[in-house]
């Protein structure tokens, strides 16, 4: 097959610099010209035009959410996710409360970590590397576990790709009267996740994922009764949650130097989204990424660690092939010099690798990305590729 | 006099885009164009190219701490400059010590907020507004309050520009034998801090002050056995500076998704620092916007809130002048749309505000800042400028 065979990359869609290679990762990612443009200029973090911006991207980011009423609140913090999702933790579980974790992979486990350092109670439901919780499970924990508050579940195990049972889980949680904490890191601006659809109390995200922003902060969806209540709850100044909200409502600035470069090209990038068609079209194309990149790995041989109800339109793990010639080390270094950047697996039970199917490529570029895959494989001499699980 | 008898800026400095305004603020501030484009394409964080860019970094800040051997370590963190404040204080001081603090500001104020919410002892110098602690005053409460293990002392107090004296602090806390944590947040860069010249065993600085980069992270130049003895000793999970480094120094990684943009921003900005003849030749071109702007606006009838010898070539307040026509919402509006944003006061003292002369400018754009002051002060109607106190 040719290279002319390919389509070519719609014109809406950044190419990269010449050289810089595609970010087929879970984030940062490849993100628009248009996107890093935004950050030509510098904008000083207490004039009015910067509140202006911060203005902006709550009530974007309230508005995906579903939220048309004061009910919620957008809070935006500096750091990366794991930030948003401590100071999210610290506020949302009372001190003396306790905290159901719902675990199947690294990002639950760090949940339970963070609590671990708050002096959060907390019970695990752990799944191990990617099997789903399921609502029958948490239910049952909830009964025998009265005095659990909250519930921690993440969407999108980043970790597998698994796009874990969040509404029927959330609706468990309603009925037990528990709050829901979900993480939805890499999933938000990509997979429906609203307050009319699904029964959620606090909500964490961050710049650098599906919204296609650059990393520097995260941002968290709470009831806002939630957030009246913590008011002296949190356990750090930078991560008090409470205060970075109630500073931001009196003056329309972030407490602390804000990534002023990072908000205005999330500006940009929430833009784009709309004018992509919302979370729907975002979807759309992910998931079209996702169908062109399983069908065509299963082409060549390669097996993905889920079935396909569990697949998400994020990322996807694949099991390396069972070569003696395949070393993943190698296999990024070929991809890379074809101008991919894959991720390693996160597995403990077999060796596996990653492949995002997020951030500014579309169907043309997971072709040749297919195309350069098959390349780098000859290139290692792994003629066939069965799966080594 | 006309526009044309005032200088032009060097070709070295950046003009701001068309209609942006120039930062003369305590930053984020206006950088260099070099600097904004080095965030034009994407990064994979987990990737080799990244670590080397980070590698880079944090031996480029040891540099110019003047370390040259391994009894100090560079921890760059996510977050704002407080976020590395506070991780430093959370690794630097036992859980069982106690520190004395030492304040003449919002940020010495904003250290012993933090130690609040760590749980952590500590005695306050309080010398209010701006006059500085002195070494004789230090000493005597090291004497009387031998429980303390560390001081905390902030270099140059951004709230008024005060330069405190840090060397000769430094030398009483280290003869008493207590660590010291210095917050050069506003000064690291510009004015020299080297452990040759200054004993200190914890510095902690940010990305977008004299360096002249984009925020998106602090970090923290750290004596080695500190880090060390400090494991397990954090708060929190994010703010963990001991698991940071440790991560870092296993894998060349952050621990988490790090600002990409932000740190190969900061690389460039770097170079530009060495081209420019390192703290030597920054702390020269901030000095030379210093002593312009004070004889300036001297001549203006401004005054100044501290006597020469205190006054930082960070930045510098001025009383608002004691007239009726003069409020400061509308000299800032008026300066604003000459293309100069400056900085409110936070004197409780007396009006104040402050102008910055960090940043990608030179004596060109101090001069310019001086005639858009003086039309600024004809527009509203100040003839003559008495200053209040
Ligand atoms: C589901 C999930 N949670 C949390 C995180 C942590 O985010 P960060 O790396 O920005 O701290 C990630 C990152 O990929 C994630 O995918
Ligand atoms: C001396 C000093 N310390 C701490 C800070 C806080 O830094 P940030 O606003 O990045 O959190 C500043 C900010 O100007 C500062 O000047």
């Amino acid at each position: 097959m040719s290279k002319a065979e390919f389509p070519t990359s719609r014109a809406a869609l950044a190419t990269p610099a010449l050289g810089e290679p595609y970010l087929l990762t879970p984030g940062p990612l490849t993100t628009s010209l248009a996107t890093k443009e935004a950050m030509l200029r510098d904008w000083g973090s207490w004039d009015a035009d910067f509140n202006q911006v911060t203005a902006e991207i709550r009530q974007g980011l309230l508005a995906m959410a579903g939220v048309d009423d004061d009910s919620f609140a957008c809070v935006p913090l500096q750091g990366s996710g794991t930030f948003a999702v401590e100071a999210a933790l610290a506020t949302a579980i009372p001190r003396d409360g306790k905290a159901l974790v719902l675990m199947n992979g690294a990002y639950g486990k760090r949940a339970a970590q963070i609590l671990d350092y708050l002096g959060r109670a907390h019970i695990d439901l752990d799944k191990g590397d990617y099997l789903p919780p399921q609502p029958e499970e948490v239910a049952e924990l909830l009964r025998t576990n009265p005095d659990v508050t909250t519930v921690f579940l993440v969407h999108c195990e980043t970790s597998s790709g698994i796009l874990n049972p969040l509404k029927e889980i959330a609706e468990v949680v309603k009925a037990h009267g528990k709050s829901l904490v979900v993480d939805a890191m890499s999933s938000f601006g990509a997979v429906p996740l609203t307050v009319e659809q699904i029964p959620f109390d606090v909500m964490v995200s961050s710049a650098n994922k599906c919204i296609e922003g650059i990393p520097g902060f995260g941002f968290v969806v709470i009831r806002r009764s939630l957030l009246e209540a913590a008011k002296g709850r949190a356990h750090s100044l930078s991560l008090d949650l409470h205060e970075q909200w109630a500073y931001m409502e009196k003056t329309g600035q972030w407490r602390f130097t804000p990534p002023t470069h990072s908000v205005v090209a999330f500006r940009k990038a929430l833009e784009q989204h709309t004018a992509e068609g919302g979370v729907a079209g975002r979807l759309a194309r992910y998931t079209r990424n996702r169908d062109l990149l399983v069908a065509g790995m299963r082409q060549l041989g390669f097996a993905t660690l889920l079935e396909d109800r569990w697949l998400s339109p994020i990322i996807t793990t694949f099991f390396s092939p069972d070569h003696p010639n395949f070393e993943f080390k190698r296999f990024y270094n070929e991809l890379k010099a074809r101008q991919f950047v894959i991720y390693p697996g996160k597995l403990t039970i077999a060796e596996s690798f990653r492949i995002g199917c997020i951030g500014q490529i579309d169907e043309a570029v997971v072709a040749q990305l297919l195309r350069a895959i098959a390349d780098s494989l000859a290139a290692m001499g792994v003629d066939r590729c069965q799966p080594a699980a």
